[in-house]
């Protein structure tokens, strides 16, 4: 693992490159008591087409990490050096790279308040620690595609809070309502906001659908905007990658349920899937919206070519747009 | 240091009264990841009156960590049992418990998800820790009125969030705004909520305001049912003296910013203070809304009423309500 300590007085201290073991954490440490942390999800492909390995857009989960920890009275990091150090990192551990079609090494950078200080307060000790593990395939064999329980109870984030960030708070409330949705014989929840039910996210992934607009193809998802949606970087090369195509026009602007489920009705509705790094993409093939099953084709046209584009670029196969695929 | 881990399949392991130290923690546990942590905030008082060690409505803070830990989906634990560990540590660390009016060891009962294990999941390891400091009288010079910025910006917490539990979550993101409150001249920001900015909490206390309204004086504070405000003990205990003294009227509803502005205007908003376990009560003098500044008188009779009655309770010198304080 890679660990860097931050102090108020001595600033960032040599980054280090150890064995993986146990942290000593002070138990008054404001990372334990008031949730003075947060985290990315990266993950080091293998290139076969040059043996190369890759990282996928690391400046913006660096410009996000800087965001979130900045939200909590943390420091920001040079993320152009972070980048290199990452790069040295896996060079370090290549050998847990593993090589295949859908393998990779998921990274995770992490900061969290290390003061042992129990005023609830800046925090004057920092670390900043990276910790990986090999992962296969997402789906094995083929696409499995999820269930959604639409959660009218629960809400996973709201304006003027910190659902933009990723910090450690915004996951831990979400465990119990997935829990008692999985029971419900769902996979995961949807989060919705406000009266009209918008649709926000599902699980811990951004959600996409597709409509159909009398002769266009919407792709259309919950905008950044007022802040309560976590600006992924799945979510973000979708994005990109449909606004560089023909044919399909992108919508950012919060879907509201009752819309959704016309849309369906109406067979309009071509696709959803959820976004993130872990899946990449995850098809839906049902939401359960206040009793009524809105069954969705299960994978569409979109969803296997933001796939096949996606994994094309994260593994070398596919030249993406500049800067995408990074070279360690 | 007390500490106590529980695993899925063993459950609560053996209590442990050791020597303050670091923590060891896998780098992967979803405590450091997910704000899987929760904590209450507890005082052991020497009481002058038998030379007792005294704990103040322990049952309230159990049955809050119970309630923290269970939304976390951790486990839940037995409040009686764990009241007995607490008098065992109390006893054990005697020595550091501080003599004098207003002085007291706090205790922090904490519990973390230990779980090393990257997906955001149910924790399968956690760990239960009590730490204690002493602590010295909160106003050594008489009462020090604060001043508050009402932030129509930043939400504290929301329905359908977890603004009822104490939760690690809910207090990092506070720090920033209460930073650049400071900046601005104020010691800490009154939380409001919805278009009709509602009074919330301040700070990390909950909030009350005394209002003259025709001949009756009403003690106003914001209600449960809405599952955003925190539980506090010490709110509790203000609300269930009040209701047992004459002249005043308890109210739990959301007090809103321009009712609040208007009662000030006609000389009705007669005190305001906040109230938790570090402050017992913390008078407001000032309160800016919108750039208007609301006055308040510095001290009132309510405010130091409440003040010499909890810590005549406190400390053993006025018998309270039955339970209320506890013999170690």
């Amino acid at each position: 693992m890679l660990t860097i300590d931050w102090t108020r007085e001595g600033g960032w201290g040599i980054p280090v490159i150890e064995e993986f073991g146990d942290l000593a954490i002070s138990p008054a440490a404001t990372g334990l008591h008031y949730g003075i942390q947060c985290f990315e999800g990266m993950k080091c492909y293998f290139s076969p087409s040059d043996d190369s390995l890759r990282l996928f857009r690391p400046d913006l989960n660096m410009a996000r990490m800087n965001s979130s920890m900045q939200r909590l009275a943390m420091p920001g990091f040079d993320g152009g050096e972070m980048i290199e150090l990452l790069k040295k990192f896996c060079e370090v551990e290549k050998e847990w790279v593993p090589k295949g079609a859908g393998y990779s090494l998921y990274l995770r950078p992490t900061a969290i308040g290390t003061h042992p200080f129990l005023g609830v307060d800046v925090s004057d000790h920092v670390k900043l620690f990276v910790i990986a593990s090999p992962v296969g395939p997402y789906y094995p064999t083929g696409f499995k595609p999820v269930s959604l329980f639409a959660d009218s109870t629960n809400k996973r984030a709201w304006p003027g809070g910190v659902g933009s960030f990723k910090v450690g708070g915004n996951y831990g409330p979400t465990i119990l309502p997935a829990k008692e949705a999985m029971e419900k014989g769902f996979n995961q929840i949807l989060w919705m906001f406000g009266d009209d039910d918008e649709v926000t996210e599902c699980g811990a992934m951004n959600l996409f659908f597709v409509v159909q607009e009398g002769d266009k193809k919407v792709l259309w998802t919950a905008p950044l905007s007022r802040g309560d949606i976590l600006p992924g970087v799945t979510r973000k090369s979708i994005i990109d990658l449909c606004e560089s195509w023909d044919g399909i026009e992108v919508r950012e602007s919060f879907p509201k349920m009752p819309e959704i489920k016309k849309a369906s009705q109406e067979g309009r509705l071509l696709e959803a899937f959820g976004a993130g790094t872990a899946a990449v993409v995850s098809p839906i093939e049902r939401i359960n919206y206040n009793g009524y099953d809105i069954n969705i084709p299960a994978t569409g046209e979109l969803t296997s070519k933001v796939w096949d584009e996606l994994n094309g670029i994260y593994y070398g196969d596919i030249e993406g747009p500049e800067g995408w695929s990074v070279r360690v």
